[in-house]
């Protein structure tokens, strides 16, 4: 008997290699799952598809080893000077894809100047910091490795512990050809790891595609109110955010920080002071605290200063909890990451530097 | 045809599901694989099960419930006071379980006295710490989570965040029952991922299963010098180290650092001066700077420190490269580990403390 279910099972391995569709529609990268919830059946275009949210897609393509050398980036600490600190440390895959600190904590333990945003579907957003000083993840990944507050390395010290590492110097020549591996080279790959980092099959996104019993009635009166008071007007799209700049202190002068010029940063325009990027709110109760000055860890809260300086009304207690509980409907299924096994440094390697 | 399939694996699945062997078999724990490497098949005991060094084990019985709240304690950053820190930034499993630093970082980048010993093979150890001043894995978890050079919490506040976040409550309810969390139960479960976190099928152990040609002859020669210099009357066992305690400096006044006392700490005997835990030299390739105080970062000079100093013999280059290629066949297969999603805090959650 037992010989027998061997033979079946290679006839059906040797099916399944001939038509991989057969076995692998609908599954999720090989690095990569969704660890909450089930996958999504049917769902045809419907009446709510035009919403002004729309559901984050479920499938997309990717090129496997760039994602793969990009996710070993993602948590390698060799990119920072003391060799401790990682992308994740700060946009923490585990925690909402922030580190759930006011601002967050870099080389030598210094402080940052604004809360660190998530990285989970970062692609979403129309450009990359608060201040939208990045134009793609690309580009932002730049930054961090090379901020003295941050990971406190530079571009070229970077390249060279990695091209110190023979495994590296081998993805690299595989993903991008040629023995150098450039600075270029290794944003692009983090940046095509990120990409990955989307939280598809909330309870919002399904309700969007027509399962009605996704969400409460009160869940529902909440997005109800969410658009019915233009809370929608900036929070819209794939990320329920993250489509445009906007003011913040645009019904009233926002008091609490008035350090933080945000896109003023960028361009020097006088009409740009205090203007930021729009935050996204998926999985927004996952990564608190709230705002770019971190000002409050009250989701509830956040929507009433939200409504005050912003949008100039006032919400209810009631009205606050509708609209939280219509928030928290936004959490989608987490990326399921492999924790990357990295190659041991070099002797050649640049040894740490923690001061 | 596609029908046909379908059908066919469907009854295949049938078929695994009722007798699991057929599918399941020398299978690692769902929450963890085997990165690198096939699975050893045969391998029956044999006259090199005789050799001073014993393979790790392939399986074990763990508590899969216990294991995974124990794991996601590991990747928890508020047992940490500043919410930063976690057990896997000082024992990160992407690195051989070490940081790969002289001395860890900890709270407010304080320096810890000690290399941080990696927390893979870990269980195969008499006692933890350098010192052995932990029993067990149990025992050790309470350390850092209190030190104030490196989690800097406490155990009070350690758990009362957990007991503030519904989920933990739920989880720790189900593995130990009740509803009050308790720093023993959390180092409990701590200790039982740890014991996990064991590297088999290294080539080294393949040849100690009979498969001649899993290592090199030079290899081999390595092994033999290893064997015949006396290197294996300390390094033996599952772990190729961790069954003792010994003098460094046992042939030779060790010179380089005269501040750590080793095991004196512990039981204020005069002959316990200078004494460590022998340390596991599995996967040691991984695991650099080498010695409690981190003093080379060459395997190849450890070698030789260690001819010097314990055995009062000098290596020559030849013998100590082949010492060396003996010693990267010890690297195991890492433990692949599904990086956790934690639990967001509730609005009762104490805040993370920076400072």
């Amino acid at each position: 008997m037992k010989k027998m279910k061997f033979a079946l099972i290679s006839f059906v391995f040797a099916l399944i290699v001939i038509d991989p569709i057969v076995a692998t529609a609908d599954e999720p990268p090989s690095h990569i799952g969704y660890g909450r919830g089930g996958r999504m059946q049917g769902g045809s275009v419907s009446e709510r598809s035009k919403e002004p949210i729309q559901p984050v897609p479920i499938s997309f393509d990717y090129d496997t080893a760039k994602v793969e050398l990009g996710k070993k980036l993602f948590f390698e600490p060799r990119l920072s000077k003391s060799g401790w600190i990682t992308c994740n440390s700060c946009h923490n895959l585990s925690t909402g894809g922030v580190d759930n600190l006011p601002t967050s904590i870099g080389h030598k333990w210094l402080f940052g100047p604004i809360n660190s945003p998530t990285v989970l579907n970062a692609k979403f957003n129309l450009a990359q910091f608060w201040d939208g000083r990045a134009k793609d993840l690309k580009e932002q990944a730049k930054g961090p490795i090379a901020n003295p507050m941050e990971m406190a390395s530079n571009h070229e010290l970077a390249v060279e512990v990695l091209q110190s590492i023979p495994a590296y110097v081998q993805w690299f020549k595989e993903v991008y050809g040629g023995d150098k591996i450039t600075i270029d080279n290794v944003v692009d790959a983090i940046a095509a790891f990120e990409e990955t980092l989307t939280t598809p099959n909330s309870r919002f996104d399904w309700w969007l595609k027509e399962y009605d019993d996704k969400i409460t009635d009160e869940e529902k009166e909440g997005y109800d109110l969410f658009k019915n008071n233009g809370c929608i007007i900036c929070h819209n799209g794939f990320g329920v955010g993250g489509t445009a700049f906007q003011k913040f202190g645009n019904a009233k002068p926002y008091d609490k920080d008035t350090q933080t010029l945000g896109r003023y940063n960028v361009t020097k325009e006088e009409k740009d002071k205090y203007v930021f990027k729009v935050p996204l709110l998926r999985n927004i109760e996952l990564t608190a605290p709230y705002f770019h000055d971190a000002s409050t860890w009250s989701l509830g809260d956040a929507v009433k200063i939200m409504a005050e300086y912003q949008l100039g009304v006032t919400f209810s207690d009631d009205e606050t909890r509708k609209i939280v509980a219509f928030l928290r409907t936004l959490t989608g299924d987490q990326p399921s990451v492999l924790f990357p096994i990295l190659p041991p440094s070099h002797e050649n390697t640049p040894k740490p530097n923690r001061n």
